[in-house]
């Protein structure tokens, strides 16, 4: 396997770098920023591909933002972008439901676990949901209930639902799960936005979207759900569907080898660039199963190669 | 592979089996009765067993009933029975954690996700604990529980606790899940009263206490559960040490060849009784991986051998 190009300070190799590419797809928290710190150079180096005339997407597995709530965190951050550059998981999963999935017109409506991100997308897309953050569903479970799913009654198990999305969902309940399981049950295609079993935050792990879909993977025997997210391909046809690029000269910017830089392998893309400002190590990069093209010590050293 | 033998109407070979064992270890759900409905001969099934002498005890997996809840169940559904010879997963891993586990004195303290019938039987062997019903786990998670989790605050990560029991939780969410995860981490020992993936109500499946536990194995990387339920051998080992019994007099009565018979077989007993009363078939007792030693069409044909 080819060892990874290091590029930091290489300003020569950096500008040869850049001038393969016309789309940097960016992977964001350890790339861009880490948590609510961005870091230093984000800006001039998006600035820099941009004025180069680079196009510049930001790609996302956090579900429970919608495109229009990134570009505000985005924006928050100090990074300047539009809702065009940003492609999420809850926007991939609206897409392949409406534009990809073909379900019979009695069958169109989706049952969401997860929040407000996911909403606004199916929305976007014109997709007919029921869950997500309706209040109705964030409650305990009764006898009656039950009966009620047992039995298939229409008031509680929608005939209209052909689809189960699910994302991270901080709502996640016991009633939520044997909705979900007996939509499943009874014919519904299981899809998730994304599986990341964790979910960074303070500098620590807390349960991901992937956590959310695992009970109902258990209970149906192990049946796993389409993934719409980084690193399943779907992802990736869904940004070339909207985008209209060039894999070949499209490059994969990002800080995991397992996640990131697969995504950007397995898709076929000309490039994919590591940086070390996030969770792979250099060691991962050069000695691990999965390499990117070129790495940097951060994403800001490409500033060298203007 | 034997062909386990067919006792229905065969008065001698019932006679005969009866003869060798003086324990009878029931599954309760699909053998005794139905959801709600007991099943004919039962009780009479259950006397002329206790007239011969013979020791009769319940083991079940469900969690949310302590013995006393179960016995009252018990009698619900018109059974005699005593506390004694109630076997609930609930005590099962209460039993283990007070008798067996060997924790520092420090780390006694037990995290549960899971409803009363756990507390009660923590109580009876004086484990203290946290979580549980207690209102206070009932809430959403807020941008402080994160900042306060990722320090390993007190006030949300007790630093006595050396052990996380995970049952079914009809009120599982995000911010216990979170918990769980943050003190297995920390090194608490990760335990489950048992992991059925469902739960059998009204004639369909539920979400059961292996879908609790399934997102924290999803977060942990696979790392999974020490069971306390069938057919788990840890739960027979509990059984043993409190009834003393010698395992070669002893039968398993289920109806599920997998969890029921398997529990038997891997416990040595002397002998296993299957029922096609419940989820497996003839097929699967006559030819599938687990075979009982015999097995009846139903539990109160045993009365013929009266």
């Amino acid at each position: 396997m080819a060892v990874p190009r290091y590029l930091t300070g290489d300003a020569a190799g950096i500008k040869e770098f850049l001038d393969k590419f016309d789309v940097f797809l960016f992977d964001c928290d350890g790339v861009l920023w880490s948590g609510d710190h961005l870091f230093p150079g984000t800006v001039e180096t998006l600035d820099l591909l941009r004025s180069s005339g680079k196009r510049v997407v930001f790609v996302t597995n956090n579900s429970t933002k919608s495109r229009a709530d990134y570009k505000k965190k985005l924006e928050a951050l100090g990074i300047p972008a539009t809702t065009e550059e940003i492609f999420s998981s809850s926007y991939s999963a609206s897409i392949y439901i409406s534009r990809i999935l073909t379900l019979p017109p009695t069958k169109r409506k989706v049952f969401v676990l997860g929040e407000s991100g996911i909403e606004q997308e199916l929305r976007s897309e014109n997709v007919p949901f029921i869950g997500g953050t309706d209040p109705t569903y964030r409650r305990d479970i009764t006898p009656e209930d039950y009966k009620l799913i047992a039995a298939g009654d229409e008031s509680l198990l929608d005939p209209e639902v052909g689809v189960v999305l699910v994302g991270l969902d901080f709502h996640l309940n016991y009633l939520k799960l044997a909705l979900a399981y007996h939509y499943i049950r009874r014919g519904a295609v299981f899809l998730a936005t994304n599986i990341d079993s964790t979910l960074p935050n303070s500098g620590t792990l807390f349960p991901g979207a992937g956590s959310v879909s695992a009970p109902l993977v258990f209970m149906l025997g192990g049946k796993e759900p389409v993934s719409l997210g980084k690193p399943n391909q779907a992802m990736m046809d869904a940004i070339e569907g909207k985008f209209q690029f060039d894999r070949a000269r499209a490059c994969m910017v990002g800080d995991r080898a397992n996640t990131d830089i697969r995504f950007g392998l397995e898709g076929k893309l000309g490039g994919t660039l590591g940086v070390l400002t996030g969770v792979s190590s250099k060691e991962d990069f050069v000695e691990g199963d999965v390499r990117p093209m070129v790495y940097l010590d951060k994403l800001s050293d490409l500033l060298a190669g203007q």
